[in-house]
């Protein structure tokens, strides 16, 4: 799959097949558990990762129980419900949009940072963003584990945050399940844009 | 840097240090260029990452001659110059809030999906987001090459637009330096948030 007139990646071959090339979204999952000790590992490499002043607004809320999965459930698109109750883990993708309050300890060289945030709306823009640069991260140190990502959007925002966020500063931005893939897990591969559609260089 | 009651990864621990636990935000670089093999690399490995429903909203315009450069300076935050003087390539990421044109081809099976994305409001939202999560992958994809990234927020939003978008269909998402890490391009780690601060299990 290397496109013509590429140069070599410092990247190993198997490195990029299981984050990028070979991975892909699951639809099923078998019912094997996904540890404490696996979302901990999935953690501990993602954080490292940039978000702008270093606001690390991605919170997670990690659905195993079955009450916690029941109160999801009516919340997803219809045509996520299967997969989701397939997948023994799933995860809340969440912007804190009050992450200013970590901020003298995140950004400690720079006292001035969290005034920057004072705004509202801007802040809420700020946290939504960054967490879903994180949320991007997620996807890839979830194949990191050795485990499949099921991204999706279609769920209920609104009814999400109420449900599992009732605090009001956190704001969904995806729902994922994690977990091994299932028969059938795979549809087929959807094409990509070439590099001259997508890249131009002045 | 492995954390307290962590489980081993399936990606070996270079390859983790590679885009994660080494790889650092360069605030300089050498003058050493960014060719076009290593930007067809880079894109040819980030294109594999998913966005939903295939939308890959993602554009790039790669400032490499002067003229663009030149252009391009004054957009950014005073803070933001120097480093990117000295960057070989800085790109211009942004969202094709225009993408469904695309969606016959991407999505080939779901020849409804473009109707999906009929409200421009409702479209502009899905390509900032699902461009910002490419941006995300960008900057891995970039460390995957052994480069370094430097992405800013700290830029002319509107004005970046209305200078290298005039179509009027684009929405710049971030401007990333890319190059080799030239002298003093690290500040200090910051540190990060704790598992337990982040993730929560139901």
């Amino acid at each position: 799959m290397t496109t013509f007139d590429t140069v070599p990646l410092e990247l190993e071959p198997r490195a990029q097949d299981l984050l990028f090339r070979e991975a892909r979204t699951a639809n099923s999952f078998t019912g094997e558990p996904v540890t404490d000790g696996q979302l901990r590992a999935i953690y501990d490499l993602l954080r490292w990762a940039p978000t702008s002043a270093n606001t690390q607004p991605l919170r997670i809320v990690a659905i195993r129980g079955e009450d916690a999965k029941a109160r999801l459930m009516p919340l997803l698109d219809e045509r996520n419900r299967a997969k989701t109750e397939s997948a023994p883990i799933t995860l809340l993708l969440a912007a804190d949009r009050e992450f200013d309050e970590h901020l003298p300890r995140l950004m400690p060289y720079a006292p001035e940072a969290r005034a920057m945030f004072a705004d509202p709306r801007l802040r809420a823009t700020a946290a939504d963003y960054n967490a879903t640069l994180q949320a991007g991260y997620t996807i890839l140190a979830v194949r990191a584990a050795g485990l499949a990502a099921g991204p999706m959007l279609g769920f209920d925002h609104a009814g999400v945050d109420a449900e599992f966020f009732p605090d009001g500063r956190h704001h969904a931005v995806l729902v994922m399940n994690v977990g091994k893939p299932g028969p059938g897990a795979w549809y087929d591969r959807l094409p990509r844009l070439e590099y001259d559609e997508v890249v131009s260089v002045l």
